[in-house]
């Protein structure tokens, strides 16, 4: 088996690079899940220190996507790599890109943060459950996604593709009672409209991090499966 | 010079697929482009048909991505390509993936034709033209990015940047005018919504093509000029 064979290479200076591709990029992405974790508190809790220390985060992050990217063109034009090995550097390319998107958007939300900080505190309001859920749905979306490629293994992809429906439906509930609030007193508008952006930010990262899963199915089958079905996806990528 | 020996290719295999390759990107970025224009204008006279043939085409743009991302992994693969070469196939990957998401941005404008057709035209609103200006504007990016792409030269990337300053602009003001309306009648606010959403979308497009550039700059310079201000950029990319 080619993934066999990937995951038992023998120890050489491009197996290194190779290893050391996919740290890098692992730990990019505990950075990234953590920079969500850290903005939702920020919006959630309005603390404007932690949401001033994602933003200052986020030039780490984008500094860590062009180093890795780097890195990526190097193994390319030094190493050309074929087969799997090929396919785990233009995943890489493709997913450090959805990563560093995925913090512009914690960054959005923490900018949001600031932004409320004059109005009442979001704490105790009717959305507060179900944002802090859209936040501990995404980046639980997020880290699964991250395991997967850590281990290419595909067991998990298909349930974060069900999560991000649930990230999706919940969004449109929240979505849908931020609108009924604006149509009740216009005096809502400002206030729902900044909540709106802010799910609307983690809705997205739901996406990003599908994906990210495609990428992972990219690397393990050598399967294409953008735009494909959650169906055609289960069939094609797991053979089920 | 690099760029003029790739210019100057004599006639090989390889050449051929290089052309190839840049030729059917072009393709698929006149066919957004009008995508664009079509969705522009299906939103503003509410043109049904118009709205439905713009999703329909939205599939043939996704499998052009695949097709063009399955040809530039044959190259790396087969033709191991060093230099401008390699820089070239790896920004078509990224701008095809730029291509295909200014095209759902387009097909979410179409959507949102189709869901305000029970409602008023936008004809004679106050946003009309603001709004058509802001299609005009994203469009035209789009066309000058190609163009910088096609020709390899960067004498307009700078522009097209300056040009996105001003999306965001008016994308601001067009907001602000909203938000002002769904405060002075809450039954304005599902319409004005739906127009926000829509201004998002081609400001959204407006970011995809400044991508864009960005890329034709790494082809040409070797400079990786993600996260750099319009001054550096400049200077960087232009040697200004």
């Amino acid at each position: 088996m080619e993934i066999e064979q990937f995951k038992n290479h023998t120890s050489s200076q491009f197996n290194k690079d190779m290893d050391e591709l996919r740290g890098k990029l692992l730990m990019m992405g505990g950075q990234v899940e953590l920079q969500i974790e850290n903005a939702g508190k920020a919006f959630m809790q309005t603390d404007i220190e932690l949401a001033e220390q994602v933003l200052q985060q986020e030039a780490v992050i984008n500094q860590l996507e062009l180093d890795i990217d780097r890195e990526c063109v190097e193994i390319l034009a030094k190493r050309q790599p074929i087969a799997i090995d090929l396919r785990l550097v233009l995943a890489a390319i493709h997913i450090i890109r959805d990563l560093e998107r995925i913090a512009d958007e914690a960054s959005r939300v923490a900018k949001m943060a600031i932004h409320i900080q004059e109005n009442e505190s979001l704490i105790k309001s009717k959305q507060y459950y179900e944002i802090q859920h859209l936040v501990t749905l995404v980046q639980a979306m997020l880290h699964q996604a991250l395991d997967a490629f850590a281990r290419l293994e595909l067991d998990t992809v298909i349930t974060i593709r069900n999560e991000d429906i649930n990230v999706d439906r919940e969004y449109g509930s929240i979505v849908r009672q931020l609108v009924a609030r604006m149509m009740e007193d216009p005096r809502n508008v400002r206030r729902a409209l900044d909540v709106l952006w802010t799910v609307r930010s983690l809705e997205r990262i739901g996406d990003h991090v599908c994906n990210i899963c495609e990428h992972v199915i990219y690397v393990v089958k050598g399967e294409d499966v953008r735009h494909v079905s959650q169906e055609e996806l289960a069939k094609r990528a797991l053979g089920w």
